[in-house]
């Protein structure tokens, strides 16, 4: 019996298997500064769908972030990977990145501006069912889409991968409406325990529908392939990138129903 | 092209619907002391599939842990539900069930042991795949998991629910071979904070592949319906137990395969 369920399922797999990506650079403002994204979309699947923002790490919006969306894309979202920095800031190294980061970090409203940006062109898109609608972020932008929660925007939930935890002002936790899911590398360095705590305080207080996972075995940036190690304490960790993935796509089975 | 491949998968949901639940007590022995288990299958399933024991919480193996067992048979996985206390030995109130809790845990080699009884009992069924096991417990049952953990048992994976995450012996966390997924309610009053980071470093001591899940809002006895909150910082949460049983099925999914 079980054997025909499988010969039903495998004929499902090859009919739906062709993809028609669709990706494009959008033009978009915050205010009067010009900011550059990159939608990606998979016209193979048809009507209104869940939008997901994604917000870059640290060096700005990079081929990382576009093949995320373009993997978003296959499962059936809409994604629009946001620019935080404007059009053509993209640092050159991780000097200029800590630099740009910092502006928005030590700026919360600004970063908040930026963000709510992203995902009002997201919103927009006409092929978004603007009822489901996420954003993740990695690092910088895991720090972001937290922000973009304490902001009190409108959406399901948020996902942070290695995102940094720290807020100067814990309180705004209050004005967080959606669901919240932290996926965070229990060895990660750049996290301070005082930070960790005061986050979770800061769930707790505001009574958020939150949720943390720590991936044993992984520091920061462990969602990178890129990150060599080169960097103390920043390490691509394959089973905790899989794992996140995974828990990410079953966070969103839940929000979207 | 996405209509043809949701009527395929409606059709083969209905061809294998027809379940076939097996249930029935099983005695078995660990030295001298009679013990006994509970075990249930799903007889539409064929061939060999994964095993997973389940431990239960302080009160001994009652119909929680055997609903639990149904659960996972329907699933497609043989469950058998371990008695750590001894046939008949069954508190009544949640003094005796402290009394015999504390037993067990203050004499961890007899923990293991019991636990570890269990293993073999659930191994030794020809329907179970020796090679695909997994267990899993609650509260008292948690901690009694990751004592089989910490006894080098050979097994693909471990689940604790809410369990106690003390030990008295850190440096057993060395022994460990299996993969294992804690599932902890964030507010959890039982849990110390030293204890938990106590566990945390004997997990990163010992190089063991570990995820640790915090669920906002969520006290000690989060899984249990029971639980009313008349024992203070006890109690049932939806949320939690939905999500954390998705957890598991998908650490599941991934050490089964």
């Amino acid at each position: 019996m079980k054997k025909i369920t499988t010969l039903f399922l495998a004929a499902a797999c090859v009919i739906s298997a062709e993809a028609k990506l669709v990706t494009k650079t959008v033009e978009y403002k915050q205010g009067d500064t010009t900011l550059e994204g990159y939608l990606a979309y998979d016209d193979a699947f048809s009507g209104q769908r869940p939008g997901v923002l994604i917000v870059h790490q640290w060096m700005g919006l990079t081929d990382y972030e576009e093949n995320r969306a373009v993997m978003l894309a296959h499962l059936g979202y809409v994604a629009f990977c946001a620019d935080i920095y404007g059009k053509d800031v993209r640092p050159q190294s991780t000097k200029e990145a800590g630099t740009e980061a910092t502006k928005y970090k030590t700026d919360r409203a600004l970063l908040r501006l930026r963000v709510n940006a992203g995902l009002d062109e997201l919103k927009k898109n006409e092929l978004v069912d603007p009822k489901r609608v996420a954003a993740i972020g990695y690092c910088f932008g895991g720090t972001t889409v937290i922000e973009l929660a304490r902001s009190g925007a409108d959406l399901n939930g948020i996902v942070s991968f290695h995102g940094g935890l720290d807020s100067p002002a814990p309180a705004d936790g209050r004005n967080i409406k959606c669901k919240v899911l932290v996926c965070h590398g229990a060895d990660d360095p750049f996290e301070k325990p005082e930070d960790l705590a005061a986050f979770e305080n800061e769930m707790r207080s505001a009574n958020v529908d939150w949720r943390l996972i720590k991936y044993g075995g992984a520091v920061h940036s462990f969602t990178q392939p890129t990150a060599d190690g080169s960097l103390p304490g920043a390490k691509y960790n394959e089973r905790a990138d899989k794992r996140s993935w995974q828990d990410m796509k079953q966070f969103f089975g839940e929000i979207f129903q």
